[in-house]
């Protein structure tokens, strides 16, 4: 979990060390408001002239790398956030298998933030989410 | 690792039993051709007018997470994936990080297949890319 404002290289760290497909963003009150994949920093490291012509990426040396953390210093989550991905609700610890299926398929997120009580509880990925719903 | 003709009830069961991100699928021959996301899966078993009104899957049972499977049941892989996940290449091992990082960016991929002399070595996600290029 990362705040809005919170340093973009500081969370792609987090999603690197941990292994995460992706992390929940809190707004400025704490409350979970968004999702970053980490396929979406993925795509902000890669230079945008590679983005549009792939067959460039061979060109670079292997120093384009390190030039990919260069490219997250400085910003904040906000400034990486994909916009479909802006005002994810969470949903509720007693919600079902398919109100919490029906909301991952509509924002198309990787995983939801869970809240009870009004406090986070977790984090439901969509492959955990599917253990439940198939029973394995 | 799944073929494009098999289950995709087995293919859901096993994201879900390793909490994989995605699988890597592949073609009748064999050769990595595709990728199919948890996420995706997630969206499949929604029944299609709670994805059109989610306020709807309150009013479902907890018993729709059974028919959850049945949406799966007698689907094959090719019936689930994505349209913008089919022909998404394998990388090489001896790709630079920038070359897999354009490649996944281009597909909006959570993960790609990793190829070697023509044998496949494994799977980088997207987390273990940023891991690779932010050095944690």
């Amino acid at each position: 979990m990362v705040a809005i404002d919170s340093d973009a290289l500081a969370a792609a760290k987090l999603l690197a060390e941990h292994r995460l497909p992706g992390i929940v963003v809190t707004d400025a009150a704490g409350k979970p408001y968004a999702v970053l994949p980490a396929s979406q920093v993925v795509r902000f490291i890669v230079p945008g002239y590679i983005q549009d012509d792939p067959s460039l990426a061979g060109v670079l040396s292997e120093n384009a790398a390190d030039r990919a953390a260069e490219k997250l210093r400085g910003k904040t989550v906000r400034d990486v956030l994909p916009e479909h991905l802006r005002d994810v609700p969470a949903v509720h610890a007693d919600e079902t298998i398919i109100e919490v299926a029906a909301t991952m398929a509509r924002f198309r997120s990787p995983l939801l933030a869970v809240v009870k009580d009004g406090e986070l509880m977790g984090v439901i990925t969509a492959s955990r989410l599917l253990a439940a719903a198939l029973k394995v």
